[in-house]
């Protein structure tokens, strides 16, 4: 198993005052991912949930429908390369990665998609299953913080928590922002995981990347202590995602989709 | 010319009373780069230095190797392309685009490197040019902070500031972490700004890509508010790169290649 933090001996120096002492670092794991024996992605991580990590990544870009379309996946830990077999590879995902999606030549309607994939794989909400108060989000933002053990010790993570009324179901970290929701989606892809009555709690920006990130895993709500894009919030009225930012403290923005917000305690 | 911010009627619940107010939120504009005619990359950024960002884009990925190798370069900004015209295209970036880096098959000693243009194009600092006081870090790191007007309107993007002794040289903002880094070394390559005196200031985490990023652009010393990684240590020390993290108040870490920081004022 490779490790997720390290020890390591700084210079410290603080009000005038230097000092070595041992302080906690993340680590970074490279793992390539081999489909049918191709090179396919090399990406990034915090070395913990990888299987998780790309069963998400593979189905968020497209590149398998479901979890039950890998025969096969099993990892090289230690050369940090994960094996999938598959026979259901969606024959289009090659042609579409990180292709440009230029709407007028397509004649869709989706605005705002800059990639092909995206606009293929992102769920639209059209109903409201979960409704929150200002003081749940509040409340799920906290629990988030307090499971970010990782965060606490080093600064180098970010967070995501797949939440109920109740509280966190699932918590995930990594260094890439866009890896810890991939972690979160694989585990619930394995694990057929409902995940309409879910929320996402997120402790970074939310960028257009994120907020598709969310509609692919089919939340229908998405709370974050930072704050949104422009593009971002045009996918999310689009898709019908609300998003809710700088949750600081007794303050919070909703953003987009008011509705699933029970500001009025009689809503 | 595409806005970097827009206005927009957001919900902010503070305290238990809710109101309706105008925020600024900063855009994302995708681009995609296209080279003697054909699609090579989509990036999403903040639009604007976006021609710097491309030549410091290709130059780190290797793809050209100076700005002189570039003939010619236009944009067509509402579509959001960029054209670049050239008969200097490195014949093997093609092949190395994202392939991973694998030491024992290739009997290179760079240990620590993920990605075959990284280990070809990130330079090794073997002498010193520049050496700084902790006063000096929280100096520059409070003139990068002042400088980011749009970061201190919106929360949504990441900084960066290119520094000599005297105070911020340059500074540049972006959604993508990595954009704002590109858009300095564009910018530097096309006015041939000497790098070696100079210190490069960063809102965000150093990750290994951002490490690499300033190995690539040519400074010795990369100043951080926040937390680094472990590969990215690696990479510094086997660069020769002072990395210096955490600068809050009057506090600071020196993770590698302390001597570029004059902690004695004798030194």
């Amino acid at each position: 198993m490779n490790e997720i933090e390290i020890k390591r001996e700084i210079l410290r120096f603080t009000n005038g005052q230097a000092e070595y002492i041992e302080d906690s670092i993340v680590t970074e794991y490279p793992v390539t991912i081999k489909i049918n024996g191709e090179e396919f992605v090399t990406m990034v991580c915090t070395p913990e949930y990888i299987e998780d990590m790309v069963i998400g990544y593979l189905a968020s870009e497209g590149i398998v429908r479901k979890y039950e379309d890998i025969q096969h996946i099993w990892m090289q830990e230690k050369e940090g390369f994960v094996h999938i077999k598959t026979n259901k590879l969606n024959p289009f995902s090659r042609n579409f990665q990180n292709k440009r999606y230029i709407t007028s030549c397509c004649g869709m309607s989706r605005q705002g998609f800059v990639f092909v994939n995206d606009a293929l794989t992102a769920k639209k909400m059209d109903t409201i299953h979960v409704k929150l108060t200002p003081e749940d989000c509040f409340r799920l933002m906290d629990e988030m913080q307090k499971s970010a053990i990782i965060f606490q010790k080093t600064g180098g993570v970010h967070n995501a928590s797949l939440c109920d009324l109740n509280g966190c179901v699932l918590s995930r970290m990594d260094i890439g922002r866009h890896n810890a929701l991939d972690k979160i989606y694989g585990y619930c892809l394995k694990n057929n995981i409902t995940l309409s009555d879910k929320v996402l709690v997120f402790s970074g920006r939310i960028s257009s990347e994120i907020l598709l990130k969310v509609a692919k895993i089919g939340c229908e709500v998405v709370l974050s202590k930072s704050a949104p894009t422009e593009r971002a919030l045009q996918l999310a009225e689009e898709l019908g995602i609300t998003t809710v930012g700088f949750i600081r403290k007794q303050s919070l923005n909703v953003y987009t989709c008011p509705a699933r917000i029970k500001i009025d305690s009689r809503q």
